[in-house]
């Protein structure tokens, strides 16, 4: 993996693995709206670039990991985007959490132009991508695929192929998503069931974590939720809100009705209103200690 | 560990709880409504009785695993019962699942009566009754809790420990149920919706259990609920929406608003209320593919 | 009407309900657990009792109207309660808002004596029954239902009937109830989003009010949500949460899911933990308001 | 009212509320999708053109009723739409069920243009458009507002102002409907459960639609309900669904979490997901009756 590649997009999960690439091998061209988060990179060796369109070369990678589709659709089709400038052979490997409609749309776009899309959401937290454990979901054009696939290792821990739908690894990615965030908003309810029947959080969290739900999820935001402490922030209320929404359009669209899902965004929704950005968003769990007036 | 002791009813769970204990070296006097279920205990040398009542010695033990609060009122309080046949230091060790305020009662009960009372409900299906990997939540009288500590541990992986309060563990209990529920409608919710996007539920479930989701309950429920076959069957719907009734009892009683509580609880009883009692409890995840039209 | 009945319980509703019994010509013999409630029905000539079963008279006729279940079994049943004193031919006419097992129950015990329970529920907030123009449901023994016709007429201005089952008539006092908190969120919601969309909410609900829900719900309740000021109070919070538990009771005993009840009692619960039970019932709609950040 | 004014979209509810506009004196130019259902209006003089935008003339009034944004945006701004033809002075008087957002976007176009744009959304079922009845919601250009105002007025029997913003008669029906919405699935769940509790679905319904509730929706919509009969149609349940989603992507976009919304729209997606589009869109409410094992 000796190649140059681009990367757009250098934010709490960006950098890391950005970083990650360069220490596989790769030599970067990056680009961030706040050009001074590249700094670290840069000092690595990264050659820092003042559009977003500047990261590509013809036949070649870029990755791109910003805040939603809007922005995607900004650094791909914008003016000073990629647009045509991969060329014939290069790749986008879009790892930002967006709709599938996006998705599908970007990589015919793509294709109109000679070249692939790879649809690569990540799992995992800031501290995840630093220690290169994420887990990437797959997709798009298979040729494509199997290209990038070191570089996406050499970000995580494993890799799952959800086939050719470009849409696909981002239908799996909400979906995830969807179940952390249930799974947060249950925690939440039975500590303060727990906490209202005089048993202290930390206990019931102990015996989850560490028997029936001994998993990352339950181990690591249960003990934001038992503390009632939503810090370091993963990512604020506001973001994951937005992926919410992102799941409730894609439940629309495929005729799924998702109860849980509208719960935790009227949840989310109610943080955000409150103006409550500047905490992890598991901090949602906040409004059901004060419906239960704690 | 070679005392007599008694135990009380030999279902699903109690049957291998029950020779846990005679594996641990326990001789057994026991009791079930249906008298046939006791022989293979009886084959090994447990002594069966006519009544509830007369597996109790003065001073011994007494274990019961019962469906439901009426249930073992009745085995308690009732005329043929335990009642006061514990006498003074005898010691029962109720292990269903019941509402706090029950186990409150009986132990005041018992208490007045010279005995002891110690929750002690389990989490793990048959199999894992089998295999003497329960986790067992402990609450009530200290004492008494030192005293049968070692029978406990003959049942299970491993033993926690929720205080004086004999209600307390029923909490627990409770609220663990209520969590695993909430996980089963989430993951119905999120492989439906990936299917009706054209992914396959299996692939999702196997994502979501090798990862941020490794462990027992996303991974055994998640087979039911991405095969959509729910067999074999741990306890039927009816028994875990009586559960779940008793987790609302307890959120209206301590005045916790508990939103995906009153959902799986809905859910729960719709799959009764159609006659869908003949599955495992989890089946009620099919509301969530038949809502969506599959 | 110029016999001597009983009435028992002179809260906000039961005091306007005696006098209008008065105005219709009967005597009355009154208990309140705080007997100076009862004065302005002894400045008319009504006999104050010491005891809840001194109202009664063999062969009379008793109305009860108190606060939940338990204490209508309390002045019932209880040692100072009517118990055997309605004697052969006696009524009790009972008026509370309670589950319909209660009255089936105590229906039951006053046949066993000779006497007969007719149930009254009443729909109308206290200036309604001082206004005579209470609607009320009715349910019970046939014969009873038609001795005591005249006397609940005295109080409403239209009479109910749901035949012989002594439970009925509370069921659909419960379901009605139910529609009133239901509507009050519904119109939260709806007042809410128009206002977070810049539209003032009295104009909203002026023109629900007026058109295609011109009807004393939304009209009345309408008003003090569109306006945010719970004032008077027609019942507090605690008493309808309350409401709210029968209604989640009865829909658990017949199978029934009841989305919506789960929510508005969540509602309610929320805002008796928060500690904001001085307020009318309605008031549950700032739950909603504030979620949005209001 | 003698000009000759514009109409496309002659559907259920345009049809009967353009031949009001006839019968009040004007005479119209119409277009519609399917050019037959013109016909009752072309026998009572009125032209049919064969494109949208010839309804128009420059300073002239055209009305707008189309199923959705999508179809609005097409007559308006497409290759053959109205664009620029209503000229200076004209105004186009829009009538459908949209998004605030699409109304104010139109609203910035015709002004563009020098003409004008009316939201005057209605309420009413097909023979209430019939009864010249309808209650008409009307915002947008105030001097455009006032010309318009004896056209509405000729539709209905009353018209709510709501000011300037082009959006806000479009907030106050999207939140009027989900109103209505949330009054099926709570007299849906009413009735369930008084049937379950052995009293007719009817006799609930008598007693809620002559007294608290005594007013059209309650009885209009509560005799479906109670019948469990949704004909005639109205409406079809994927066109209100489609209002439900605009009520939560205006949820969404203003940040107010509202349960109720999220619960109609899961029951109506259901019922198109099921394939039952050919009732009336009250009939979401047979979802509750299924839960219950109906």
């Amino acid at each position: 993996m000796s190649e140059t590649i681009g990367f757009i997009g250098l934010g709490r999960m960006g950098l890391p693995m950005a970083r990650s690439l360069m220490e596989a091998g790769c030599r970067l061209r990056v680009y961030n709206r706040t050009p001074e988060k590249a700094a670290p990179l840069v000092a690595r060796g990264a050659a820092r670039v003042e559009r977003p369109g500047d990261v590509a070369e013809p036949g070649g990678v870029v990755f791109t990991m910003v805040s939603d589709d809007r922005v995607l659709e900004a650094v791909t089709l914008g003016e000073e985007g990629l647009r045509d400038r991969l060329g014939e052979g290069g790749i986008h490997v879009s790892q930002s959490t967006i709709g599938p409609e996006t998705a599908r749309r970007l990589a015919k776009y793509h294709e109109e132009h000679g070249a692939r899309y790879v649809a690569a959401p990540v799992f995992g937290k800031p501290e995840v991508a630093e220690a290169k454990k994420l887990w990437v979901c797959l997709s798009g054009d298979a040729g494509a695929r199997e290209r990038i696939l070191p570089m996406v290792r050499a970000m995580g821990q494993a890799v799952y192929d959800f086939g050719e739908d470009p849409g696909a690894a981002n239908v799996v990615k909400l979906a995830g998503n969807f179940v952390i965030a249930a799974a947060v908003e249950a925690m939440a309810e039975a500590f303060t069931l727990a906490q209202k029947n005089g048993i202290p959080r930390e206990q019931v969290h102990e015996l989850f974590s560490q028997t029936f739900l001994a998993c990352p999820v339950y181990r690591n935001y249960g003990k934001l939720i038992a503390a009632e402490h939503y810090e370091p922030i993963g990512a604020v209320p506001s973001m994951i809100q937005k992926d919410m929404a992102l799941v409730l359009d894609l439940a629309q669209a495929s005729l799924t009705p998702m109860p849980f899902a509208g719960i935790v965004f009227d949840r989310m929704t109610a943080t955000v209103a409150k103006g409550r950005d500047d905490i992890d968003w598991a901090g949602f769990a906040q409004e059901v200690s004060e419906s239960a007036g704690l």
